[in-house]
């Protein structure tokens, strides 16, 4: 941490910093400009916090330095991680040696529907089945999802298809549930920072897909990551889906950078979601492959077997064509950039 | 509802859309131009949105035209309203007659400590206390509030004073408790969109005050009063604090011009939170001057007794001469502009 | 300036960047952690910016801790400037004694159109009239503006009615013809950033108005006064006219936060411009009313005697009942904020 | 057209509008709803523009429907345009059947430094030289680059090496100079809205190389090339590179979906710069990957033999290690999606 004094600030003034500063145990480096004074601390990060040195006579600002989390930063763990997904005997990577294509409706519909979304999805080549049963809508009159009724269905595709599951959960009285159901729990972009739920997941025993928020920074996104780690689990994967800027062309923004930028700085997995990034369908094929050329580990995309009828999202779910040019970019990319297929490193019974 | 098809539309996606508006009930009136025809449509607009008209061949887009909330639009509802904070017989108005000062401490860390913050607020003119119990902090290391201990504080601080209590609730399971002892339910920013704990804060039988997400559009601000408003309760006061931008210089950019917009679409009060919207204490009474100058019903400000042992955002929290200016803007500034203080409006037993 | 290493750097590297720091002049202080180490620079910021230091082998960050600009700083000039605007004998001032109302048509259309722009500007309070000879325009095929015959209709104008003129030039080459005509020579906000434009206006020997660009931070901006003050003119006025974010309910956001930042920061004066942040006639009465009681210096106003037919920006022209309510903001609200009227303070032959 | 009427709108304001647009040659059909009237118009957009209807009474809205530019919409002109950037006798393309891979330093220092960069650039892949001669910078204290002096620098490295060069021009006045000695005029992120510099380089006989404002949206850019085409120069190649966001992490963030949105709407080719989007070396070579596989035309990018030496960007420079992964990418990506090496349609004397 540092500590930039003000032209004005004292004598008097920089004693004082240093003082606190020492009083809880840290060290205090002082340098001496023409025109300023910038102390460095060097300690405990967090003691040094409660100090409020902003509110300090004198002091002009106070740069953090270091990564304020800890757990899910690659500092103190170099090696990339991979989250297995599935059921003992039927387990699908995601991580650094593979990549993983998820893929299913938005929101779950009825059980006919969901299982010919998943068969639409397992012939492009997914491993994994995405499906809503509980759904956070913008508005109170819109299909809010099946709720229980839905993670039933989605446990009996699974059964089905052999898939693993994961669905979203968007509040912490649901964890129970659909924990029991789901392999893999997904936190929302408008709850990432719901840090109850972060927390309920953390304990549920179960790994979390936790979403970017659309307005949040990467050391936040990971920062709500250290969240659920703080309880003791961390098997979580980060998904890229886009943050709200200016350009109304696109629902929100992929911010593509942010994959090699998390990866950079946590072991996580990082997956991308085109589908809700772009909210057009015609953008999801190549955003797909952006995401595969940039070194995601995966990508999360909408297909619905009749998007004209789909409850939720219909404008950006792929079928036909789309989803063929999709399976084979899923197909083909990931071995050019030294990546095998999910499908061929799962752990199966 | 307009659908303007694209230059290359046949007569058949034209007829296709003609037939399926006209299938749920609603009318549909076709303009050729010479490149393009558009489709104006007139009826349930909920029936619509479930026709996915933007997944239909030949559809290039689709316009909404009318506001998607009804409840708290002004539309149905021209005058404005006034909500009345605190139990029978001590009761404090948020409206368009009044201008309503709300401070108190970011967070209640004693007894001691709130109740003199409380006295530094009411000398300054406030009539509502302020102060968190439950926080939502973006690291897991932050302090996360004393929890119900910190209510029941608020509560002996509200005998002490007289002034009703708004304090934050971050988690559905905790509404009940926060209920009991709180006289206005603070959503915070991070939950805007946490629809279960709307619906939550729905059915409590309290006001509501409901600050807009960071990154949300003035419009999903009032989708999400609406859910709270669909739950039967009414009293929501919102509150602006500020948006997520590119500027370095604040924490967020108060976005001024919302409460203008805001009051001229829906019928609830609005007030403004500079202190979180900067950052920075010496843009509060500035802000507050501007907040008031632009027609907010209300201000809510960090105070503290000592700022520098602050446990939460003592940066921003004012005390001596910040609070007197503070203090004389908010005697001086609402009468010149149509204004009477909230006290005087008060309905005591 | 600090430079943190990162936590794998040697002590070769941290040599490397203290040697390097010494060979052009400067002091390093080198402060070690028990991750990482800092190192404060002393000396001259230029000279560091040259060394690249951030390409160095072990260094993970370079902090740069004074503000890059020095001319317009108030840090070596703390009392805030007054420009005078008019010619000898008839000068208007834009500083922190008073508040200067300037208004006018976005366009000028013809000599009867904006005689009588200026007579309601006049009326209405206004001592500065605006105009646009030049207008930048998104699309090519909208309404370019009059050029030159347009400088003369103005200077007739200010003839006719006493009204120093400020009006925008966007490209060097008309800066001579501009700066004959007009009293103050504006630099709009795509502008901002046209360094050879904002050189030329520098050497022009006339005060310049210089609108913030609308994705510029703060700090960019004031480098931007900077190189106008660099060509020995420190006449600079400047103004903020709304930010672009994701907000779609306004043009654009109006950052009244920026002003007070600004005005710490440096010591020009600093004005507002609400027609073109809102982009709406309903807001600009409560945004200058804003304006004025967050503390800025003037507010810029479009009006237009038939808004219908405005060949720019109708939308946001005011007339009859909004500019008699500007009018009387102006005239009430400055001096309840320790303000006198711009023309109390005039220079009169 | 389509103008959305208010709730409260009279007999006599649906008539106003449609007897205005009928006065200037169009049609007006008026669909009823229950709470709203919409009327579509039919005919000249200019025209309808030009009667500013959002100003009349009981006019709650217009929405525009067509794109507002001709010469550059893909619309008129369905098929991709490729453009031929160099000398007569050694011609690269840039289009949709090839990848162009362009590098060079940012600033030209020296002829020995980009002689070198040249090399390193061309042993890598590229076929087309960038460099600076004139160089926008924030500060007016930083290297503003060689001008007239860099110009010839660059035409003796095209003569040494065979490579068509681009380099930017940042004033109208300078645009003579930099048409006779560049084989692309480069108007960078601050001047795209510069649209006296835009008309200039659109009669300089030369193509034209159009960077995105750094918050211009798709529209506006696509706006800026229509300044450009009007003057007879449809010769133009657009470049995304980054837009303004709250994510620090990246100088700025890159908008991969602007190149499929773009090249949807548009027929000119698309390109991408990495390295000024995201203003770190590390950060290159994972973004031009994802450039190509999104369907990028091309990429440019910066090297430098000595990046620490640099005068401009530094930090963004590749080398070594770097510049190696790049050339393999540029050498792999393109075919496996289906285009050729733009060297190989090279149109050599």
């Amino acid at each position: 941490m540092v500590v930039v004094m003000s032209p004005e600030a004292t004598e008097e003034d920089i004693e004082r910093v240093v003082s606190r500063v020492e009083d809880v145990g840290g060290e205090a480096f002082v340098s001496r400009g023409k025109v300023r004074t910038i102390i460095g601390l060097v300690g405990d990060i967090e003691s040094f916090h409660h100090l409020n040195l902003r509110t300090f006579a004198g002091v002009a600002d106070v740069h953090r330095i270091s990564d304020p989390f800890k757990l899910v930063s690659r500092q103190h763990h170099p090696a990339r991680s991979t989250v297995w997904i599935g059921p003992k005997g039927n387990q699908v990577p995601i991580g650094p040696d593979s990549f993983t294509f998820i893929a299913g409706p938005c929101a779950v519909e009825s059980a006919e529907q969901t299982v010919e979304a998943a068969r639409m999805a397992q012939s492009a080549g997914a491993t994994i089945l995405r499906g809503g049963a509980y759904k956070p809508r913008t508005s109170p009159y819109a299909f809010q999802g099946l709720g229980k009724r839905g993670l039933e269905i989605l446990a009996s595709v699974r059964e089905a298809t052999g898939m693993p599951i994961v669905t979203e959960v968007v509040d912490a009285r649901d964890v129970p549930a659909v924990a029991e159901h789901a392999d893999l729990l997904q936190i929302g972009t408008r709850n990432m920072a719901n840090f109850g739920l972060l927390q309920a997941v953390g304990e549920a025993g179960k790994p979390v897909l936790l979403k970017r928020g659309m307005s949040a920074t990467i050391e936040e996104w990971l920062m709500a990551a250290e969240y659920v780690a703080q309880r003791g689990n961390l098997d979580i994967v980060l998904c890229e889906r886009g943050i709200r800027t200016f350009e109304p062309a696109t629902r929100n923004t992929l911010d593509i950078s942010a994959v090699p930028v998390a990866q950079a700085t946590t072991h996580l997995p990082v997956i991308v979601d085109p589908s809700h990034a772009a909210g057009r369908k015609d953008l999801v094929v190549p955003l797909s492959r952006a995401a595969i050329a940039v070194g995601a580990d995966g990508v999360i995309v909408d297909v619905h077997p009749q998007p004209e009828t789909a409850l939720c999202d219909g404008p950006q779910a792929l079928l036909g064509t789309e989803l063929r040019d999709l399976a084979k970019a899923v197909r083909q990319l990931p071995p050019a950039l030294g990546r095998v297929d999910s499908s061929s490193l799962a752990r199966k019974g």
